[in-house]
């Protein structure tokens, strides 16, 4: 156990270093090879405190889970400015989203590998934080295509689906851009607007891209 | 049970009618709650058959994971006739792509949602699917690349992330699709072209998106 710290402390701040501990090694070993006994450990605390705080593994788990969504939603949330151009409003979004995934990896893996690989109740938390995401983004292109005129409008299931295509691929870039050593927040988050922007870009422009003649 | 065949049958052509039984029942229902006397039934035989041929609930589940994942590959690889242009190669990629995840939607949830949702082991089959359809698409992007005569080369890094971007938006728009009524294959392969190809297309030509000034 080491030094455990037994000194008084509001239970939020405890409660808040227990899962700092969680996050971490659920992040770093998997859900499965993770212990209690380590992360009491590194939170600092006796193991009977975080059950008592946290009840369960698969409780403290959820927790983690939930904190994780929660900062990464509000990250993307607060780096966007409304009232900008659309490709900005992008940009700011898409620069704090991998600065934030870049800064908290073990969340990431939380979130993106760990909750989706251990269960439908974990997974579902994730689905819906994910859903959040999606429809914000989906609000930004349909801003987007209204402010370059588009008449007719997109079609909002092309909206719909192309705000699909953006999350899954920001989230594929995040994945990679923390397991590739060298590649930085800013460089992942240029590669993902040099591919969604140009495209979405020349898209609201009504330059679309047009399938060759198939054979008769 | 109902109407158990008993009739003589080649042990590998049982193997494939149990497999595309455990296939529609875990897409379906999940992987927790499939059951092996639904799977059994399904497929018209008895459930020690099952046993018999196909070990355990994990093995069979792990059976039909790299069933689905090397058809879904080889699908995509079918689909792409090397020595046409770039763009036209992917197109033909991305729409095998979508025309597969489309017939096969029990298929897609077993390898997309499933797979990644119940353990390391099930997780790590895909990610070794995932890891040679991103190679496949590097091929891809770095032949646009060198036929578009990129001076100086886009960088390994830029290319790796390209392809990372492209297949994380695909996996994204697939499930979407499937799970959107109205949304065909040809509609979600033709938003993922116009996501990725224009963006591409801009990319090959030189023209990358710049972010703004930064405040000083």
């Amino acid at each position: 156990m080491g030094a455990v710290k037994t000194k008084r402390m509001p239970r939020a701040v405890r409660e808040q270093q227990m899962l700092d501990a969680a996050v971490r090694t659920f992040g770093q070993r998997g859900y499965m090879a993770a212990s209690m006994d380590e992360i009491a450990e590194l939170a600092g605390v006796s193991k009977p405190l975080v059950y008592l705080y946290l009840n369960s593994k698969e409780d403290l788990f959820t927790a983690c889970i939930r904190r994780e969504a929660a900062a990464l939603t509000e990250a993307v949330r607060a780096g966007v400015r409304p009232g900008l151009p659309a490709d900005r409003q992008l940009w700011d979004g898409v620069q704090a989203f991998f600065a934030h995934t870049a800064e908290r990896p073990d969340g990431w893996s939380v979130l993106h590998l760990q909750a989706r690989t251990h269960g439908e109740p974990f997974a579902a938390e994730v689905a819906a934080m994910r859903a959040e995401i999606v429809a914000f983004v989906t609000r930004l292109v349909a801003v987007a295509a209204r402010e370059a005129h588009r008449d007719p409008d997109l079609p909002e299931d092309e909206v719909a689906g192309l705000a699909e295509a953006l999350v899954g691929a920001a989230e594929s870039l995040a994945t990679w851009a923390n397991a590739t050593p060298g590649v930085t927040a800013r460089q992942a988050a240029l590669t993902l607007m040099n591919f969604a922007w140009a495209g979405l870009g020349d898209l609201m422009q009504g330059r679309v891209w047009t399938p060759p003649a198939e054979p008769v």
